[in-house]
């Protein structure tokens, strides 16, 4: 069992902030999070854009925002369950949670941050058939660790930056990579259009379009792929087939956690703390809706330190806090490293 | 009669943001500060000083993020009116208000925001026999213009960081800098205090410790000062004498505006758009109380953009608003400038 103060679901900038804000407070955090990665939106739908409303950012990339967030909170030391599902929860009768994801993982906490955003992302399958036999035997609809390809024969299927993306990254690391795509046409950025082709004309990624993939082959594990080019039927080995076609997200088994749910975001009380009908368990960032909600990730760190706040009094009750600034107080990290402006001196001068 | 949207009473960063969160909307700013320059506390108190909690900066200096926010808000060209403050508001029949300063300034707009902070910085003045008769004619209680005391005679008084980083700047604009202070340690960071102690060796700072000013004289204009210098009386020939003792901030006339007034704060309904008891009027950043507020920089940014939308709603009525990310729509300058994403391109490959 995995234990610490808040229980933060989702990795996106709202749930890696609040990992900051808590800690100022100390209290510490563990975060739950679908993808193999933290950032959420950021990291998953346009890491290389740029974003022109972070305040004091005239411009920043979505992937340095999350970077830089991951440096601001590294003091704190948060956990992370990467790679799997909030699915239930159990308040306890003395107040505390018990978290636990859909691949068995449990988490107590004194109090739980809702930062699922939009909710996690599902991939969105193509209709093959005995694709769901396959899972985890072959196919793989996110790159989790591009190590599992390491000196295997792989199959992309994709028109989009990612399906782009990842051959790439993957013609480095794998024997043999193919990218298949329904149009001859993709669309991404001019980078990668143009490194995909440079790799093509090198042998060192195979190109077939248009085509599908129309049948998945193998008894224990994938060996072999079906497609179907321009209707020429044929059949190629390989040990990995990745389905690289979007995501979409899903508020999933969240919904059926008793929160009251309006348009598919949770209700927050905003006025104080961003509190569900729940108590004890909070919905930060664009999870949640309140008259006047913006889903902007600046909303979300106002969201996320007044949340913190919250828990803080809840868990200390009586100890009245002091708002400290942190360019005069410091910051200490729960790894002992501290964090404080130059001290002022005073000196004679002669 | 200068007119304009929203206008704002602050430029701290709570008030710069505001002018970035308008412009999105197409609506024009322009800006009331007490100050000479921006930044409020940030440029005022602590421009060298690290900020830990601006979320995606692990730390920046007040000083830089407060040029960040102006760089981020320049393509919205918000006008300035420096060096006065806001002192009277007076509703019109149609809605709209005129605000004017201490100074007669009048400021036609549709919205006000006061991003007023802890109030204007009101300076600390030393008590001195007749010094107001002086004000403008030889005192003056912050450096607005450097240029001022071009090759004249000037007095500074003072331990701390101004008066320690103004007699260093000017030491290099006037043709003559005396530092006087009624003790020998200065209070300051040691960059500065050193730098004093090597301007005072090469002769380009009088140094005059521990020392207090306690007359001033001159007929149209200050000519001379009396010092105690350790209990012996002397005059000194000066241009300006700067007494430089800290300020502090006051709501000042504000606080006689009919805005309902806790703790020195002003009440919003936080609930929705920070708007204040009277239509039309808003309170953003730490000049605003409501349940649970935190007076910090990052809740200032989400005020600041709750309110703009609040504005936009009123001035667009019935007009549906879709929120737009930055990221996907680009950001459109009205001074003709447009800050966009790289476009996706649709490519094929052969
Ligand atoms: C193309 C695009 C451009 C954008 N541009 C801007 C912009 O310019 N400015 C701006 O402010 N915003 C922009 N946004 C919106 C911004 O990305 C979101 O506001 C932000 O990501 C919200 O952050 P969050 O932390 O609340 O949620 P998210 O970033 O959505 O993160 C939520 C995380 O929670 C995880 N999760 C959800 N449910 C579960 C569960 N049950 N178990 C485990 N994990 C779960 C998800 O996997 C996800 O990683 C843009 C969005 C897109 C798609
Ligand atoms: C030493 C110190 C360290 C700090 N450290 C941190 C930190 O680490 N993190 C953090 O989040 N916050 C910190 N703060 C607090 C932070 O500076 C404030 O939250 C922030 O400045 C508030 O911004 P604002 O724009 O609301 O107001 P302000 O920055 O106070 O700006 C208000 C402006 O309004 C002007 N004004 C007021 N009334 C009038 C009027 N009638 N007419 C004209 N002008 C007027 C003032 O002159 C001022 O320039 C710190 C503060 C101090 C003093």
């Amino acid at each position: 069992m995995i234990e610490t103060d808040i229980l933060i679901i989702g990795a996106g900038p709202t749930g890696l902030f609040a990992v900051f804000e808590a800690g100022l407070l100390k209290l510490k955090c563990h975060i739950i999070d679908a993808l193999p990665q933290p950032g959420g939106q950021l990291s998953e739908l346009y890491p290389k854009k740029p974003i022109f409303d972070i305040p004091g950012y005239p411009s920043v990339l979505a992937g340095d925002l999350v970077d830089n967030l991951m440096e601001q909170i590294k003091q704190f030391q948060p956990g992370f369950t990467l790679n799997e599902k909030a699915d239930t929860i159990e308040k306890q009768a003395d107040g505390t949670f018990i978290v636990t994801t859909d691949k068995g993982t449990k988490h107590l906490c004194k109090a739980v941050a809702i930062a699922g955003g939009l909710g996690s992302f599902e991939p969105r399958k193509p209709l093959i058939e005995d694709i769901e036999f396959y899972e985890d035997k072959g196919i793989e609809y996110f790159v989790k660790d591009p190590e599992l390809f390491r000196n295997k024969k792989i199959v992309i299927a994709g028109g989009g930056d990612s399906a782009l993306d990842w051959s790439i990254f993957l013609s480095n690391v794998a024997s043999e990579v193919t990218l298949i795509h329904r149009r001859n046409e993709f669309r991404g950025a001019l980078d990668s259009v143009e490194k995909v082709q440079e790799l093509k004309h090198a042998g060192k990624i195979h190109l077939i379009t248009p085509a599908e993939v129309i049948g998945l082959n193998g008894a224990e594990h994938l060996e072999s792929i079906d497609i179907d080019e321009n209707g020429a039927h044929r059949t190629i080995k390989t040990d990995y087939f990745i389905p690289l076609f979007g995501l979409s997200p899903k508020l999933g088994a969240i919904a059926n956690w008793g929160l009251e749910i309006e348009k598919n975001a949770i209700k927050v009380n905003n006025a104080l703390d961003y509190q569900t009908n729940i108590e004890g368990i909070y919905a930060i960032g664009d999870v949640n809706t309140y008259p006047g909600k913006l889903k902007l990730i600046l909303c979300g760190f106002h969201e996320a330190t007044l949340m913190c706040q919250s828990v803080y009094n809840k868990l200390n009750p009586g100890k009245k806090y002091v708002l400290k600034y942190t360019t005069v107080s410091g910051v200490d990290g729960f790894d002992g490293t501290r964090k404080e402006a130059e001290k002022a001196v005073v000196k004679s001068i002669d």
